[in-house]
């Protein structure tokens, strides 16, 4: 092989627009750091006529997506364009004629990730997607490579930038719910079709693949339980500011045996965990591991340039690797899926009650609570008359005991309303002994 | 190659201790990582008959080092005994002979890391050092490979967390420096001779060694401008806290044309900055890239696990390039040091007075400020009589000036004593637009 990487990029679009002018504006850095000239040499596209404002030649432009991950002069495809398919049938079309695949398709890896890492170990390839998740952040190679050694016991992540966005409004403007929403969208941070982001998809992608990676068990999307934060109030919010909590929507994995507990949704944070000073429409992921402790990761989880940085860390690191004829690390997906039942699992709760004002309500409600094992650790009445609140804190219960409660709650007469119920996540305190 | 890896330790003390119990307890997931079993097969330490509690065989231990790196049975070295000399001279021997390092050893790296790469280098293999910087958390990889497309403008950390911790205290309770450095010695955390932390020495040592990397230039330690915290008190923290700011020692590296100014000194963080939620013995490293744009790392800085479980990955790591005749990335200290002059750093600054209680001492303090260029943004007076103080916070200004002002002040007679002086780190505001 000569000293000049080619490189196929099937899409050119906003994060392909990035990886194109970082790679031109950087070029005699990443050729002294990959090693070789990398230079893109392909480019397909929907759209041939399109300016796209890049110092790309003209007539390496093609919109036959498959004769570019075919090409000859074609080493390692990267690939931008999104979305299942077609680019499931051209990376695996890739790696089978042994070509290093660079990604940042989040969707693609969450459903058919550990197929892909499989087919490109036996292709003796490199299969790169620290893009897909979190943005710049670097998270994909800390947990395959610098953790290679630990043993992760939970991941928790801000992995939508659009949720925290209106979350962080809420928490520091007061702004309802529909007010921040309606800001994104004029800032161009939420689409405007929401569900995507508001509903927690983008999040459970994300975790699926986060945990994938830091259990060694294959994850799929449809595997994390999922809640999104449409339902989160300026109330909901006051409350956690009042007990010493942010809300913020979280992707949680953790052990529990061999099993892995898994999910998406809004919760109350400790204002002291490291995850809650993580504002506006930045990510991060905070890791808990046995021997390093705890973790946090933390920066622009999406845009252009963030994104298009991490795709070419990725691409340097796979044309490194070509030009020795080596592989990176690889994912290592041994053991089988399990995971624990959403119903078993154990946290605190914090339930909204718009209730009756007269005698006798909290006593109906504590007896509703403790026919169902859930203890309440806290309670207190907000308002009175026609908006009269019970606002109550639940101690450690499990899932299915605190749904069944609810269910009971919505038939006790004194109760109008369930209005909220949100999770309370406490942070691990370490009892280890750690010098500083 | 049979496929083990055979593992010589320098040194077997705290960290080393934990490299071994890492290594043993997890072997079946680092044999099936590194693609080999990675195996100690000797350990160099001062004295054989010491019981370590591991689970390692007596006959693998002795005095003689160089054996250690000499043998043929040892494939890799891990250096954990920590010092100049003889790690030094070791690992060149190590290096001559064609075998990969592996080294916490931060001041070894810090004095002669950019002649060990090139070391490396020539020798065609692994010299990995992830440990030697803020225990557990990966920013030497990151550095290296993910931002290896990406040009880094701004690097700041907390790096120290015996100083952090002590801080910490100063700020949540009220503590005097004096009573929180002993606490901190009561834990632990810092040494009976405290200068290496509070000096700021070892923050310097760090510094540098990210300096290098981000920066692309050799930077020893000695290159990096020091302030360390013994002169921090509670009413510096007092006038922080009041403004919005937390007090923290922060390494600072940053580009200024196409020099680097750096430099180790404690200043006013602004609350919103990520780094100032970062509390107790904790480390961080904020990173501002050009396209990544702003990235943070948080984790334990030090300890026998956190420590052990980077070099085990590292060890890791260094196995599977090994196993493939491959190296992983290269620094790149191609450009020659230039180091920008501390004198002409433009920051605010915190100025505080113990002054006479009397008419026209702050036109004589304006007038001194004014004579020497340095505008003030902000002045109040703190009590009276006795202990009547200024409190000034400065528009940008010299470094160089501020000095000469301090020098001015503590000539004027209305002025009893110069305090306090403290920079004041502004945040920098991105105006990139970016999508979350």
């Amino acid at each position: 092989m000569d000293r000049v990487i080619r490189v196929g990029m099937l899409g050119c679009g906003t994060v392909g627009g990035g990886v194109a002018s970082i790679l031109s504006r950087g070029s005699a850095d990443i050729t002294a750091r990959a090693g070789a000239e990398v230079r893109v040499t392909r480019v397909a596209v929907r759209d041939t006529g399109k300016d796209r404002g890049l110092s790309l030649p003209a007539e390496i432009f093609t919109t036959d997506a498959r004769s570019v991950v075919e090409a000859d002069d074609v080493d390692v495809i990267v690939e931008v364009m999104g979305g299942r398919q077609p680019a499931s049938e051209l990376l695996r079309r890739a790696l089978e004629l042994g070509k290093p695949v660079v990604t940042a398709n989040k969707e693609l890896v969450a459903h058919e990730g550990p197929e892909l890492y499989a087919m490109a170990r036996t292709a003796r390839v490199d299969f790169a997607y620290e893009a897909a998740v979190a943005g710049a952040i670097p998270i994909i190679k800390p947990l395959k490579e610098s953790l290679a050694g630990d043993r992760v016991r939970r991941v928790v992540g801000i992995l939508n930038g659009t949720t925290n966005y209106i979350l962080t409004r809420m928490t520091e403007d007061g702004a309802s719910y529909g007010d921040a929403l309606a800001e994104a969208q004029r800032l161009g941070y939420a689409e405007a079709d929401p569900t995507a982001d508001v509903g927690g998809h983008d999040a459970a992608a994300k975790t699926a693949i986060l945990s994938s990676l830091a259990f060694d068990m294959a994850v799929h999307d449809r595997d994390v339980f999922r809640e999104g934060i449409e339902g989160v109030t300026a109330t909901d919010i006051g409350v956690a500011d009042r007990l010493g909590y942010v809300v913020k929507l979280l992707g949680i994995a953790h052990r529990e045996g061999d099993a892995l507990a898994v999910r998406v949704y809004p919760a109350f944070l400790p204002k002291t965990h490291p995850l809650a000073a993580v504002r506006d429409s930045f990510n991060a992921i905070y890791v808990d591991a046995e021997a390093a402790g705890e973790l946090m990761f933390y920066g622009r989880g999406a845009g252009a340039l963030p994104t298009g940085s991490a795709v070419v860390g990725d691409l340097i690191d796979v044309s490194r690797n070509l030009l020795q004829t080596a592989r990176g690390a690889s994912e290592s997906i041994h053991r089988p899926t399990s995971l624990f039942p959403v119903d078993e699992l154990q946290t605190q709760y914090y339930v909204l009650l718009e209730v009756a004002d007269r005698p006798g309500v909290l006593a109906d409600v504590a007896r509703t609570f403790g026919r169902h094992d859930v203890s309440i650790a806290q309670v207190w009445q907000d308002g009175g008359g026609e908006s009269a609140r019970l606002v109550l804190i639940t101690h450690r219960a499990r899932e299915g005991s605190l749904r069944d409660t609810v269910e009971a709650l919505a038939e006790t007469p004194a109760v109008r309303k369930v209005a909220s119920v949100l999770r309370v996540e406490a942070r691990r305190c370490s009892t280890r002994n750690v010098n500083p």
